[in-house]
């Protein structure tokens, strides 16, 4: 490897951190914990919204744009939420700068002050809450099946460029429904969205779950969430899908006339993904030579690189090149033809191989006379000639599919090879801190204060209580007191 | 008319607003200037956003994203830019809220003070241009092409839904180029793509030209636009592309090895529209009973309402609206049929004619046996009967068609007819403030001053020197001095 790219043997974190630079998604910004998603990242996260935007139209969601400023008074409204929100948030106290008396540069103006400090959105329940109150009267207006996309800004200490960064682009979705019932209904809904979003469009298996009282939003009564494995044997939370109750229609007062004609206040949902998702990609799939990408997502699917060593050649190559181009384009495959003839071949085969575009067409001009292309895979990095006689685009359509399902499969493998149970503490410590260590199920007595003991002895917290987790009787690894299920805890980002 | 809604006549600006709420595409917020956007403006804006960016991407244009935050510094780094916009911005100065030590509520954490002061981003030329230094070495890294959807906010003291409003959401592209020619092609192709958008899609006709210096904006050598024609007379500008020249490639030390190996700054351009065009649409082809929508831009192109009295027939009639839905779907026609039985027929053809849908099936049981439907159009609110028999579909595509081009000429009548040549003071005068005031072309001595004392003497402003222009030799109506051109003055929004 080259000196400034470590394996991931090498050094997990500084990989992850090059290989974001490298493959060209993102920079960090001169601004403080803000990054630059560069155009590849960027095309990346567009495919994202696209995939994830059809099936909350699917479930009968339209989008809407509330405002990105939060007037202070309103996170105070709800306990919770200003627990969790107020504490680390980007403060407008002024709406004006003016030049400096002394000549240089601009300072605030003093004399614009806001009479109340407005908060870039954290997370947007509050203004939203504050005007579905006057869209809901009666059960009529109800469900109210609403999405955002947005920015939001959350003041972090450390940040890692997509996992954790102060700015960061999302989704969030905020549902009103006239019963818990539908509530919790849409709450679970919107996980299954995610969770087949995870699996079949970013070819990760996920693990649904429920949170502890402990790792709940500020604000929610039960936070569901979408479970995922990284090559280091950490977790990571790659979707939430959050029932509120009835607390944001309290803290805002919103009430619907039923069909009976009393008075209730309105049961909510809220649900969000974000660009933290385009890190569970890379560190989910990627290798030591870069990103690989499963084909349902990336923006480019095939490469078409023309190969030649005398200008002669390189009409006669091009125009073929081209034209399969076309073939594939046609087929609504998502082809590029890399013709930049400042850059050689094999410059160019690891910049695809960096950017981790699945299928890599080589054509030179043997291949010309033949009638054939090499076929490169990304996940497996294996060649071969395919003729472009005969069923050309069903063997790619098959090889994208294939990859698509290699990708899952290597990492699903992984995780499954790398989860583990503990009956003791020394047991889960051993597992954790090895070199193969992961995921591990175990019993727990239900209480904040184990949860939080075992996270300050061992550093992995309780990601989820499992779905349709089997029940089993045991004892606590931490307290010894009985428990009637195992939960999933791991090291997470 | 309804009390609460004023027609056109009666209250320009009234019926504007009111049409705005009561077609449910934005509201108000609690939050001073800025609006809620609801689902079906949304929606509209959706559409836009749509088919610019394969009109963006067509051209060669990529999208990425750059923070929201801008370091107070890097405003004054270009003189004219920070005179245009360090004027009334949002200033972030703290990055953090505590408990109020009284008990009540939050109040700013006096510890939590920025070093320097982050603006929220007015324009991004400042951000991109302090990255762009870093993608920047010689002319192989050129031309970068990208462009940003984004918020942006400027502390507005007047706002109006859509118009001016202090956050608002638009697109802005930002591309590198090597020589100036490069980037004075780049600033009129946008220019041009702009012009087709807004005649093709939004059914405006618009007038491309360039702003006076008065009116350029704050950093460039050249400011382009499209000027277009709202209903009550006054221009609205619908879309901008400036010619950046090197002034933000000096400001932030920009420089390219150019083929010879010598060091040049780079040149810029940059280019936005905004949901203002929202606006622009609504004033351009909205009725006094509500919005009439473009059908290439219309979110719902085709509305079927089933209309039954007795139960016994609403089966059979909703099935055959379906079959109709589901061929016209299939068609590529983006169709709704409004099943909401706890509303009347005579209810739901008013709201779909406030929401401007362009075509509305009527489907009753008369209808189901002559196997035909009621059409009504929108734009000139006649109604024909049309068998299912035969070309339905092409019947309804044409139809779609004549809506479009109707829509466009009738505006564009309007305009024409409004549009006057003035050659004295007091004619221009005369013209602007009669009954049907609007654009007016009139000699003008090149001046700033002159230019801003007949915006002090008439309210009217010089809207653009258009392009193609033809030469004429006359004298500037305030000064009398010569002039080698007329130039479009109008009062705009």
């Amino acid at each position: 490897m080259a000196k400034d790219f470590p394996t991931r043997q090498e050094n997990y974190s500084e990989w992850y951190n090059v290989l974001v630079k490298k493959a060209e998604l993102a920079e960090n910004s001169e601004v403080r914990g803000c990054m630059v998603i560069r155009p590849y990242g960027y095309s990346i996260w567009e495919r994202m919204q696209r995939v994830l935007d059809d099936m909350f139209k699917e479930t009968g969601h339209v989008n809407a744009y509330f405002p990105l400023f939060i007037p202070k008074s309103y996170l105070s409204k709800e306990a919770d939420h200003v627990e969790g929100f107020a504490k680390e948030c980007a403060v407008v106290t002024h709406h004006r700068l003016m030049a400096n008396p002394n000549g240089k540069g601009l300072v605030v103006d003093p004399e614009a002050k806001l009479e109340e400090e407005l908060i870039i959105r954290p997370t947007s329940e509050t203004i939203i809450w504050s005007t579905y109150k006057n869209w809901i009267q009666s059960y009529r207006d109800l469900p109210i099946l609403v999405n955002q996309w947005a920015n939001v800004v959350r003041w972090e200490l450390r940040t890692r460029m997509f996992l954790r960064t102060t700015e960061f682009l999302w989704q969030e979705g905020h549902t009103a429904h006239a019963s818990k019932e539908e509530a919790v209904f849409e709450t679970r809904q919107m996980l299954d969205v995610y969770a087949e979003f995870a699996e079949k469009t970013l070819g990760i298996p996920v693990i649904k779950g429920v949170k502890t009282p402990n790792e709940r939003f500020a604000g929610a009564e039960d936070t569901y969430c979408i479970e995922a494995f990284m090559q280091d044997g950490k977790a990571l939370q790659a979707g939430t899908s959050h029932f509120l109750g009835q607390n944001f229609a309290k803290a805002f007062d919103v009430k619907f006339a039923n069909k009976e004609n009393q008075l209730e206040y309105v049961w909510a949902t809220s649900w969000g993904v974000s660009t933290r998702l385009i890190g569970a990609l890379i560190m989910s799939h990627s290798d030591d030579d870069g990103l690989r990408l499963p084909p349902v997502l990336a923006p480019i699917q095939v490469v078409i690189v023309p190969i030649y060593r005398k200008e002669a050649e390189k009409e006669a190559v091009t125009e073929k090149c081209r034209e399969v181009g076309k073939m594939l384009k046609a087929a609504g495959i998502r082809v590029k033809i890399d013709e930049d003839d400042k850059k050689q071949p094999g410059w160019k085969f690891a910049e695809w191989e960096m950017k981790g575009v699945p299928v890599r067409l080589g054509m030179g001009p043997r291949d010309l006379a033949a009638n054939q292309v090499e076929v490169a895979r990304r996940d497996l990095k294996t060649k071969e000639n395919m003729s472009l006689d005969g069923d050309f685009i069903g063997k790619i359509n098959d090889l994208l599919d294939n990859i698509q399902a290699t990708l899952y499969q290597q990492i699903k493998d992984l995780r499954d090879a790398r989860t583990y149970k503990a009956d003791t503490l020394a047991d889960f410590k051993a597992l954790l801190e090895g070199e193969n260590g992961g995921f591990i199920y175990a019993h727990w007595d239900g209480t904040t204060e184990t949860e939080l003991k075992i996270k300050e002895l061992t550093g992995a917290t309780i990601r989820c209580i499992p779905l349709d987790n089997p029940l089993e009787e045991g004892v606590c690894i931490y307290s010894g007191k009985p428990s009637t299920q195992r939960v999933l805890f791991a090291k997470a980002y």
